[in-house]
């Protein structure tokens, strides 16, 4: 049976972005669709009638939503090119690392956006929150407690979201994630800045930084 | 090399308990440390320094924390009795459900917590909104989407918590989950709350409702 893989996602979500970087990487044709998400298609609406959110993947007809839980899938469905490491302990480690990024550094964009754009004190705790988090994560890195060797796997898919971070903080003028605070961090993100699937599927810098502008510009002009 | 296998758990903590009964049904020994959560032990710390919670596993001396990380390193580590389907489409579907009950069900309990405390208004939202998680839930259900079949998965070992609904309902005078209202949820619920594993592995239902008892009890006072 031929295969029949589509992804719908949206341009400038790391979540979805992150599906592209493991399909490319196994090899696996897949039709992409744009979601326009002030505007959800029926299909998306059809295929995660639960959640209402991109990333959604449909392989022969099957949904399968959460890009965690996709990115699993897809490394069960295609072997090759492994994503996670095969050690049970290795994996769960992996996994760890994975929800925490989710969890930690995803919950906390929010709040950046929030103090960015409200008063110094609040903006110096948010930012203080996520260098902790970041901390967290460099620690982890340290004592090589997932950097899986030569391939980038599960837990640099999940952390994909340094790219984004990357951009906001340029457009907002921070140094939140920098080489000289988060030498081990930083360098480990090099791996995937510039790995060329990763750049395949990152969204143009350019783009994204004119998005940031214009979402944190008119919020603040709002105010 | 002998197996040592030590989880850091709390009596009342359905998540301490769904990875007991993971570990009975693998007929793994283990030595359980129960932790007082106001004075948490320098062990717990060392072994889950990043969240500092329960429950923790600690295998031939390397811990693994997150519950739903812990289930999948026992059921990989244990081949026998299977706890995730061997199909990678099914294992999608059966990590979506727990993800959906930890994410939704869970970060409810608070919220309801609080309502019943307060005023009318909110109360009735909280437990609108609760009612519409177990909604969700029940026709993932009837779809026939997460039954693993004759034994108890992944997903009821998740779904764990029903049990301590069942308690604080009943300590708080109220009908949430009622099998009048979710006939099919609550035909799935006995069978775990009716399953001699589960069973063993939760609290006694006394000492829970008499916990709970104080618990809201010291809190109305308080107001």
């Amino acid at each position: 049976m031929a295969e029949e893989v589509k992804l719908f996602g949206r341009w400038a979500s790391p979540f979805s972005r992150r599906i592209e970087v493991a399909l490319k990487r196994k090899g696996v044709q897949f039709e992409y669709i744009e979601e326009d998400l002030s505007n959800k298609s029926p299909a998306l609406l059809k295929y995660n009638p639960v959640h209402k959110k991109i990333p959604v993947l449909v392989h022969n007809g099957k949904p399968v939503a959460e890009s965690l839980v996709i990115l699993e899938y897809i490394d069960e469905t295609w072997k090759h090119n492994p994503i996670l490491p095969t050690d049970p302990y290795e994996k769960a480690l992996a996994r760890f690392w994975a929800r925490f990024i989710d969890e930690k550094f995803w919950a906390i964009w929010p709040a950046v956006k929030r103090a960015i754009l409200s008063r110094e004190k609040e903006r110096e705790e948010a930012i203080e929150e996520t260098r902790q988090h970041l901390k967290t994560l460099e620690s982890g890195l340290k004592e090589r407690k997932f950097v899986g060797g030569e391939s980038l796997g599960f837990v640099e898919l999940a952390a994909n979201v340094i790219v984004w971070l990357f951009a906001a903080q340029e457009v907002l003028g921070l140094e939140i994630l920098t080489e000289e605070k988060f030498p081990t961090l930083h360098e480990w993100s090099q791996r995937f800045v510039d790995d060329a699937v990763f750049k395949e599927c990152a969204p143009p810098r350019e783009r994204l930084i004119a998005y940031y502008k214009v979402l944190y510009g008119a919020s603040t002009a709002s105010k």
